[in-house]
């Protein structure tokens, strides 16, 4: 019967795992729960880290110390990840997608839960090592990729809003200029996050970034750091934005007389290699 | 090597179906991506079916026929979602939650990816068999457990909006009355869903049913049949809503001069037992 077990142990440990994105679980815990040894879990482990990686379904991770387990990452390989975003990116350049006034109809796209999942792996996978403590969007159509991102990366999603409400308590409001220089409120509930916390800024658009200016204005006001922002669409042009380091997965742009164009963002290109790696390269 | 092709194959497909959850696989598919047997799939699927039912992992259905094959459907077992859901209702009725007007602090609940996976996936099951085309809620607080409620049942999310928006391009709008009397607008891109489709409803709140209504009725502008409507909170009064055949997760109410109650709603009840079942139960 040990192969029937470790057949039914290598399903129930994949499923465990990949319910709980970048949650570590100790090898004792799945150890009681199999009614098995620690070191045939391991095995299990190890076997499952192979095919993870052979099939290109995200990473598992075994991290080491006193909090020490297996934590299983979600990712698209590059390569996935590049096509994903060049279907995208072809299917947003449709003729039929353009809107009066230059807009892209993006609304379907942004709310497909698969797109959308896929999207925050991408956006994650930048950010598993910084690990911020939450997810902030500003509503509503960069809720969905925001949510898939805090699901990846097992954080929660804060959502700050166009105006204060009666069933989220007292607030702290502030006013932002937007691209078209009209002035606009955002609206966070005082219980939202907690000073000293870091978070992750996603958003579905980024013009010329005064929401996301004021998003960061917002944590300012909370005493939380921003670690990054990343964005499904910005706009080529105004290159400089009110806001610096930003990232993206897809870029449109329209040059006079033609259709708007897309094209894969930054968050596509070839992250710089870690230090570490650096060295190793250069000892070789 | 058969003892260790057998191990990777559970994980790989593991991960493949509940990666894309309610979908059909076919058979050959796998046995193509495997380079196995159809029969050797099918034995696979089989052990994978027995361990997803040991531990209350979600549901491994064959399908027959010429569109036949394998789907995975997210299922919370009736145990877990009742020991999940009660556990919410303590903590939403803790008092630190009790904001100004009787009402009750729940969006950090609401955007919580893991809480809101879990509520989809009580929602989902009711309407697997009914097999809506697509999700619809109203921005904003409902979107995440609709997001989530879209991805278990393998369909889109559609937002209505509460004006329109020139980067949706021409729209429906409704107005509705909510609760307090008061009239509201509520609007749908045109190009959002397609006459003939079929819609659930799903929405954070429900108290009298005003903007459930206004769902309905933009649903009707766009001949599109609402099978269902579920809520993550409705509130015991007004007993008799402006929608009828609403499902919740958990019902809310008032005492004189007590802080609200908040107990499990009625998506948690027995569901009634299908024709056959009753059958079968009257022959023993």
């Amino acid at each position: 019967m040990d192969k029937v077990r470790r057949n039914e142990r290598m399903a129930a440990l994949t499923m465990l795992l990949t319910a709980s994105p970048n949650r570590i679980f100790t090898l004792s815990h799945f150890a009681k729960l199999f009614g098995a040894g620690k070191s045939t879990v391991s095995d299990d482990v190890k076997l499952l880290q192979g095919v993870l990686s052979a099939y290109g379904l995200g990473k598992l991770d075994t991290v080491t110390g006193a909090a020490g387990g297996v934590r299983y990452r979600p990712e698209l390989t590059r390569e996935d990840a590049r096509g994903f975003i060049a279907q995208l990116c072809k299917e947003l350049s449709d003729p039929s997608r353009l809107l009066i006034g230059g807009f892209l109809y993006l609304a379907d796209i942004l709310a497909q839960p698969r797109i959308a999942r896929k999207m925050g792996m991408i956006i994650a996978r930048r950010f598993y090592d910084a690990a911020p403590d939450f997810v902030l969007t500003m509503e509503t159509k960069g809720i969905p990729v925001a949510l898939m991102t805090a699901d990846a990366l097992g954080v929660p999603l804060v959502i700050a809003r166009r105006s204060s409400k009666v069933y989220e308590g007292s607030s702290v409001n502030i006013n932002y200029v937007t691209g078209s220089s009209a002035i606009e409120t955002m609206s966070l509930s005082r219980r939202a996050v907690k000073e000293g916390q870091r978070a992750l800024i996603v958003d579905d658009f980024l013009k010329a970034g005064g929401t996301a200016k004021g998003m960061a204005d917002l944590m300012a006001e909370f005493h939380v750091q921003v670690l990054g922002s990343a964005f499904v669409m910005a706009t080529a042009a105004p290159k400089h934005k009110l806001i610096s380091g930003e990232l993206s997965l897809m870029v449109m742009g329209q040059d006079p007389g033609e259709n708007p164009w897309v094209k894969p963002g930054n968050l596509l290109e070839e992250a710089p290699l870690p230090h570490d790696a650096i060295n190793k390269e250069l000892s070789l």
